[in-house]
């Protein structure tokens, strides 16, 4: 079997996220699926690193597929892109090793969150943002985010739904860069649960509007009620942006 | 007289440009207007300096607005932004002397134009920049912007409908900056007649691509015939970038 990496960048803004859903819903692993099926003249299965949600973007995601035809990668990178929609494009195609896995062999997963915060809005950023028109506490949010760096069971900040599965993960860096109005807030870590990265954003946005208090933040990770943490951010403030291997 | 300058910024994308044309088409100025007036409890008009084709964007569109009621500055600005839909937003409002006029002051303009140019698109700026697959050569187009430099008639580069007013304009500035796929084109000048900017790009792209030669671009200007320029580059790629008073 021939495995290729690819490395795919998207506006998630018209899809229901990344992963398959079937009954004609929309998803970017559908129309990749489906462009790259009529180049290989059979079914395939696209493995994706990460299930990103509804609305949000990827920098570069990163998906593999295995198929028995040796194809040119960069034929493979032209033909999909050429048939692609313009919100999806892949900007690269590379020949791997056969035990190379998107998913399981992902060491570490970055996720930006651009917040506009500015007294008036962005009309270039509105899609591409969460818009948050109170000046943000950055000291305070700093403070806050410092209390999710290391290894903790993040059943308050996430939304998944089975229980069996270990809600642990590891942040390994969170870390803010603001210019011009835009903070992006970068979160570093082996894997995130189901909307964690928006929680965790949500509740970083809280404490920066003085609504809860940094401190507070070790009781919500040790008391897992997720009534008890922020506000969900928006996802169309969050890209996956880089995975590392 | 009160004369208030108001700074504003627009995603072209969903209007029929800046000027306003009636009979319920949506333009950036009728969107303003409306708002305005009713802030100030009557009609009014807004004097914008350029007038921006369909599609075209603004980062610091400036207009003036004579009232006579006194109002503070802050308040009209916090006041238009809370009811503008979030493609529109005025970044500043300064009361100005009564004289002040956005059109007949403006000592120059910048236009800046973004191509994307590279072997696959850019899903975030497919609405708002220009997409060039075949790579631009940067060295003949420098070559042909040089020769837009100075005063000349733009007769040959405008669709201006009107053969009456003057078609010379100024150009001071053309200048090319490429990071990382995408190319700016800066364009500075006392003035643009209509569509000027779009037709000065479109024919440096036709030079970048190797359609036309740059030393074809004198002949151009003096001929006056706009079938011997190059095509109209997209709308969605320009954006009024600054305006000198």
């Amino acid at each position: 079997m021939n495995n290729y990496r690819l490395t795919i960048q998207y506006d998630g803004s018209r899809y229901k996220g990344w992963q398959r859903l079937g009954g004609g819903e929309s998803t970017i692993q559908e129309k990749l699926e489906h462009v790259l099926s009529e180049l290989i003249g059979d079914e395939v299965e696209l493995i994706g690193c990460s299930r990103t949600d509804a609305g949000v973007h990827a920098i570069a995601q990163v998906a593999n597929i295995k198929i028995e035809k040796e194809i040119d990668a960069n034929q493979i990178k032209d033909y999909v892109n050429r048939y692609l929609p313009q919100d999806i494009c892949v900007t690269e195609v590379a020949e791997v090793s056969e035990d190379f896995h998107a998913r399981y062999n992902a060491k570490d997963k970055t996720y930006l969150y651009k917040i506009w915060n500015k007294e008036y809005c962005n009309p270039f950023m509105r899609k591409y943002s969460m818009y948050v028109q109170e000046r943000l506490d950055l000291i305070e949010m700093r403070k806050a985010a410092a209390y999710f760096i290391g290894m903790h069971d993040f059943t308050a900040f996430s939304n998944a739904k089975s229980k069996k599965k270990s809600m642990e993960r590891e942040i390994y860096e969170i870390n803010f860069e603001e210019k011009d109005g835009m903070l992006n807030i970068r979160l570093c870590g082996n894997g995130f649960l189901y909307n964690m990265a928006r929680w965790i954003v949500g509740t970083l946005i809280d404490v920066g509007l003085g609504r809860r208090k940094a401190s507070m933040i070790p009781a919500m990770l040790l008391e897992k009620d997720r009534a008890k943490t922020g506000n969900l951010a928006e996802a169309c403030g969050l890209y996956l942006e880089k995975i590392n291997y």
